[in-house]
């Protein structure tokens, strides 16, 4: 029933031989070449985005995930420039890591390749689509994408134009594919083609990356779920504090790393939370807390179990007040989803104490959340964010999108 | 239903916190303990090894699976050693790499972590208990066991014994448990409790990786299978090859680094095959060959297409002849496991097109495929040999038990 799409592994699997093998120089002029198509053809991947806009539209998409979906000649120009950017950074394949002589002679290594096939799953932004293809092609991978079905007539485009870049230096089409089927029979049934694919990347909501993890057979990276908090000690600068939350949960309420979820000790329950309600309110934050801070915030709903588990997402925060950092920690580990947690406080075995025991892929002190990204971090680039601990975690760069494998020189030995 | 199954799995957590927390000389000390234990408690090990031993000769198990399972005083002991020798290793938990000050003053780098709780699932030999043991309880990690119904009072012994070393130091129990029930069931649903448990490595045969790999919801570490190719180049020296193929198919047949396909490179033919032909068969080597194998070794049945992608792990290997590295090349990507490849050669670009091209874990030049282990690459301890490419790839030693988290220090900085 899915022949092509077996068939589409296939083509992707060669082609990652062939996208293997090309040098550093032949991969970032293949990229400055996509580059240059997707600027060339801007006026057709406009038209094509104007036909998904019209049927969001009509379906009645909400202003946020239409914003996310449309596509202008500037947003196309970024697209084209992040494809440059991605070539100029640096190429981790090829790397050879702790080559040594064994007793016996042996010469052993490892040397740093590309996993092979990428697919990803993803939903509205069609510029996700150029930014995957970049750093999958620049780390010598082919890539199968599926992005979301909003974004249909955009993402072919997008591929095509690039795809006819990479045909006229010859590469095959392989290295790059596009589902264009939306149904969720062929997105399960892509989940099953480990013969094919070597990793799957989903990049999206909650749901779609529970039904990655229970339905994959390809191994796949979590990414993206973040119910962060930030606990502000007892001995915290309450400006710092403010700074801080205020930035971690409104300065950008739609992504992961923003602050779902405040941790008051209770030493400094008068003190601050009345100061915290006022500057929350200020900036149109509802407030669900536990009954301390009922009593000295109002307005203030009475947060439930929920709320504790809750990534909103959203102007909502949820708030409690702590016995200490024994109970702050142990609250984290019980309710975060493993992305960004922070404590503001001068107590330097306090700090120490948050990094060494909250277990989660970016731990801050005395920074805001919102940092946990691969251009903050330094990495130049991001595939994602990973929140599980195989393979990679936390903001995922080029590296991410590589693996290792042991090259040996002999002289004949044999095992004793 | 499996309601202890997800109390074992609380239990484990909750421990984990509790060991990712022990210094490197707590570790050491509970590891020593555990290992004076096993000595200590040596006839009662026995004892329950010899109620396995009837019952699995009663069933009637080959013999080769028997020896497999058999306990002795001094396999108890080689036990006891094993935990010292991995308390003697270098303990990577706490390395921070990669440090570096952001422009904006962050401070970031990456902590070299437990991964928390440890999933085994394993077959007949209880020695794997306390190898798994020691290598999850030296990386702070939790370990949750399944072992082959077959050694089930072995491995109840085995444990119970480290157990009490455990708890002598206050160690809660959760560190190291063992899942008695045999039913596949239970090891089902063991397969889907990702909310407790971190990584899941099977050992054992394709049965049990084939069902991992479909069935489990916790990220998982493919093991073992290996359909590992020796490739005899033109340029070949005939006694390296002979020595080399003898090493690697028949020094141990049934492991999982034996080579099991032979590919001769067609120009030598005629004066290789038959010298190759008469020294296998000297060593009881069946041979299941194409064409010109045919015409050149006497005896030799037929390869089928399945012969090619066999792993036989026994005394019988199929030989192909082939035109060259191309189809060398080609051959090995399409029929291989991802485990052991080796070329023999004298040929300088040959050897590097080999290690290039092949995709597999380990790729040899001149050398036996027999050297992929954790010991011989200097690891000094193995948890297993990984033949995908997430996380870990090739011998696991104990890094492949750990994982890494940002920590980052900050002076109050918020993201513009």
């Amino acid at each position: 029933m899915y022949e092509w799409l077996d068939q589409m592994g296939r083509e992707a699997k060669e082609a990652s031989r062939y996208v293997a093998k090309l040098s550093q120089d032949e991969k970032n002029a293949a990229l400055a070449a996509a580059s240059a198509a997707l600027r060339r053809d801007a006026q057709a991947i406009l038209s094509a985005n104007e036909a998904d806009m019209a049927a969001a539209e009509k379906k009645g998409l909400s202003k946020g995930l239409l914003d996310r979906l449309a596509l202008t000649e500037k947003r196309i120009d970024a697209m084209a420039e992040g494809i440059l950017a991605v070539a100029a950074l640096e190429d981790p394949i090829g790397e050879v890591t702790g080559m040594k002589t064994r007793p016996n002679g042996l010469i052993i290594g490892q040397r740093r390749v590309p996993l092979g096939v990428v697919g990803m799953i993803y939903e509205a932004r069609p510029n996700v689509t150029a930014d995957a293809f970049a750093l999958c092609f620049k780390t010598g991978n082919a890539v199968i994408l599926k992005g979301g079905s909003d974004a249909g007539h955009s993402n072919k485009a997008i591929v095509d134009s690039i795809s006819s870049a990479l045909e006229n230096l010859g590469i095959p089409r392989g290295a790059l594919q596009l589902i264009e089927d939306p149904s969720r029979e062929a997105a399960a049934y892509f989940m099953t083609m480990n013969r094919y694919v070597d990793v799957l990347i989903p990049r999206g909501g909650r749901g779609l990356i529970r039904t990655v993890v229970e339905k994959s057979t390809i191994p796949a990276i979590e990414t993206g779920t973040g119910n962060c908090h930030i606990f502000v000690d007892e001995t915290a600068d309450f400006d710092m504090a403010i700074r801080i939350i205020l930035n971690a949960k409104t300065q950008r309420v739609g992504v992961c790393n923003a602050c779902e979820s405040i941790l008051i000790h209770e030493k400094i329950a008068d003190a601050f939370l009345p100061r915290l309600g006022e500057e929350l309110k200020d900036k149109g934050v509802e407030i669900r807390g536990d009954e301390a801070v009922l009593a000295r915030i109002s307005g203030a709903r009475a947060a439930t179990e929920e709320d504790w588990g809750t990534e909103y997402l959203d102007y909502i925060v949820s708030v409690k007040t702590v016995s200490g950092i024994e109970e702050a920690i142990t609250h984290i580990n019980r309710y975060n989803t493993g992305h960004s947690e922070a404590i503001i406080t001068n107590d330097y075995s306090h700090s120490q104490k948050f990094l060494d025991e909250v277990d989660a892929a970016a731990v801050y002190v005395n920074a805001s959340t919102r940092f946990t990204d691969g251009g903050e971090f330094g990495l130049g680039a991001e595939i994602g964010i990973s929140t599980q601990k195989l393979h990679a975690r936390g903001p995922m760069g080029l590296t991410a999108l590589t693996t290792t494998k042991y090259i040996i020189y002999g002289q004949g030995q044999v095992r004793a």
